[in-house]
């Protein structure tokens, strides 16, 4: 991993907030978060982390690399699957702790691995004052059983 | 706080991912991320948390409430700067440990305490191996020396 990156703590607020300095602020477990949006509708696709390593890989492959936190590893997005994410865009937040990414998808254009466009396919609703998940109907773009099979 | 969620360690993988119990789960502070994105344009406002409190509040009253991690308190968006949010659907993702708010933004349209629209108004530019920002160039839209004054 050749890029790096400047250290939050070396700046102010103002500067952190009003800066060209690029300084991720990396939570204890070394992590940001991600929102991943479609290139072209903006919808958003889904929300996972990166590291350093997983960021620096991004932006100098051009294609999207998580951490996987549930594997503990970089986690190149549709290695298996081939949904894999093009980066047209990143941008960064005011107090630089969540990366914005626009991204062309491709394979069915699936990011969830449930096979759907977004992993954002379930809406809350309130019914006798609980909340319970009702489908939005996104359909499956994919078959996972297919894609992810041994 | 009268309004309850599942537990989602009551749920099979399955449930959680393909059932209507809405089971968020909280992470070891007890927080959900929440990403906000503004009704019409589908742009991408801003990321917070929620605790069971917050989200209670925001789906009994339509009014966006996420937990001030920074302040450790209860935060009813806008009520310093009158830029509530109204929500007007709220989707959960496949492991239902994110939100995804959809929002009629008030005030000036600013989610941002930086008077701007979106907290992400700068581009990670690539310049030479390294990265920086660059200003994407979101107008103010109020002057958060003034909103903020004590």
């Amino acid at each position: 991993m050749s890029m790096t990156f400047a250290d939050p703590a070396s700046l102010s607020p103002q500067e952190l907030e009003d800066g060209d300095a690029f300084a991720p602020r990396f939570d204890a477990q070394g992590l940001v978060t991600a929102v991943t949006v479609e290139h072209g509708s903006g919808a958003v696709l889904m929300v996972a982390h990166m590291n350093a390593e997983a960021l620096a890989a991004t932006l100098e492959t051009g294609i999207v690399h998580y951490w996987s936190r549930s594997r503990g590893k970089l986690w190149k997005k549709g290695e298996t699957s081939g949904e894999l994410q093009i980066l047209v865009e990143m941008r960064t937040d005011c107090d630089q702790d969540v990366l914005l990414l626009r991204v062309e998808q491709q394979g069915h254009g699936a990011a969830c691995h449930t096979g759907r466009r977004s992993c954002f396919y379930r809406r809350v609703e309130i019914a006798a004052g609980a909340a319970q998940l009702a489908d939005a109907g996104e359909a499956r773009l994919f078959d996972p059983a297919e894609v992810y099979k041994a």
